[in-house]
């Protein structure tokens, strides 16, 4: 069966956000008052599994081997 | 009262995604089976607003402002 896996990857506590910064700056520079801007990178995969279990056990290797970096990133994995 | 809102910004339906394309074919040459991939970005941006609609309208403002680029971009903002 097909899953659709949605992996959101964000930056650890602590792990400095340029991208961030400069959007929150452009967007004061912009007129809007910001209290806090965070940035999250999503990948939406779809590929075969058995079931919901190994499809997500496999979207969590991807992030292991690929679309996450252990040191610097958190990441959420949703099987649909 | 201070919002959070959740601004995901894809590419519009038949724009390239060259990232998208890479990240497959790594996966690919990992040993994944994709069937297909797509990448978002997201900004979880804090502020003040008087209410919840005030605060998607501001939320939609800095989309069309900087957040997404009207041309290839769709967006939606969820407000918590």
């Amino acid at each position: 069966m097909t899953y659709e896996a949605v992996v959101r990857v964000t930056l650890k506590e602590g792990v400095l956000d340029p991208e961030a910064k400069t959007i929150r700056k452009s967007l004061e520079r912009l007129g809007f008052d910001i209290d806090d801007l965070h940035t999250a990178d999503e990948y939406v995969v779809e590929f075969d599994a058995e079931n919901k279990e190994t499809a997500r056990e496999e979207a969590e290797e991807m992030c292991e081997a690929l679309l996450a970096n252990p040191t610097i990133h958190d990441y959420t994995v949703e099987v649909r």
